[in-house]
């Protein structure tokens, strides 16, 4: 029998090598299932992460007719309630990390929460939601640039950023490795059989 | 021969008032055209200020089925590139306006562009886009508080924020006020006969 194929809808590279290398290490290599990439540019609303997450994957469905997954990137400040949440990646593209340790000066309350939200839609498109959070704290960039705003980010009980970690231990922690986690075991018992 | 009937689609009675009393100022209190008002929740994407506009406006097209104007307001901090932006509401919710103050606590820049962004849909379902901007700096929000981010707003050229302004004075340097009157002018030019 042959493997189910999902298709991962992004366009950035990173992600994706990022996600396929999880579930290798989640699966110790033997991935039950075909993760293939589509690069479509999907509509985004504005409100709550999930929702936001869920009809990006209601729209990547539309398109692929099958079995996709679709994934988003917050950072939500405390001190601003959530916020810039899933609006980080504009925030981002118009400040760089600096930015963003910057719109926090004039708050007492630095710390933050990494969450991935991720939705995996079947062949019927039946939408389900995971997401994994990490706690940390904003401080200003390091100098070692990797992607995004992994510069900027410390997390809980560590002394160097996201950026700073190699990849594997960052692999260990990340709020979107837990994401990915979640849909793992989803699809453990709900798919792959 | 009857008015013709333009539907204002917004859930923000203070809105809706103050531009009902614009178009009573543009036409000396003879609008050519009926205002009347409906409250639908409408998606709004991410993106550009236009386009989002845009959008909004087209979907509120599919329910209205005639004529109808649609709003965004936007508010722009130069030290941000342009952000929060259409993101304004979410932080404004979530912080105040003196949260909005304290984003910016981290940079020199303390400029800001207000932009009211217009859509004006035709019976065939036409958009057209007008919008209007005013300039000023955040300041530590004033005592007086009256909708919005009014009070941490202060117009070029002022001493005052837009929320120690008398109504009437606010109205007539305002975004909203450029905009509405770029609507009106179109209108006067394609519409109203």
């Amino acid at each position: 029998m042959s493997k189910k194929n999902i298709v991962f809808v992004t366009g950035n590279v990173k992600k994706l090598e990022e996600v396929m290398q999880m579930f290798k290490n989640f699966y110790k290599d033997s991935v039950p299932f075909d993760l293939s990439n589509k690069n479509i540019d999907l509509p985004e609303h504005q409100g709550e992460r999930d929702e936001i997450c869920k009809m990006k994957a209601q729209a990547a469905f539309e398109i692929i007719k099958g079995p996709c997954i679709v994934e988003d990137t917050s950072l939500c400040f405390n001190a601003m309630g959530g916020l810039p949440g899933p609006y980080i990646k504009w925030f981002l593209k118009a400040t760089g990390p600096i930015g963003l340790y910057r719109m926090l000066k004039g708050f007492e309350d630095k710390t933050a929460m990494a969450v991935c939200t991720v939705a995996y839609v079947n062949e019927q498109g039946e939408v389900n939601i995971f997401s994994g959070e990490t706690n940390g704290t904003i401080i200003e960039p390091t100098a070692i640039e990797t992607f995004g705003w992994d510069s900027c980010f410390r997390p809980d009980g560590y002394e160097i950023t996201y950026a700073e970690m190699p990849k594997e231990e960052k692999n260990l922690i990340s709020h979107r490795m837990k994401a990915m986690y979640k849909l793992k075991e989803f699809l453990d018992q709900n798919v792959i059989v």
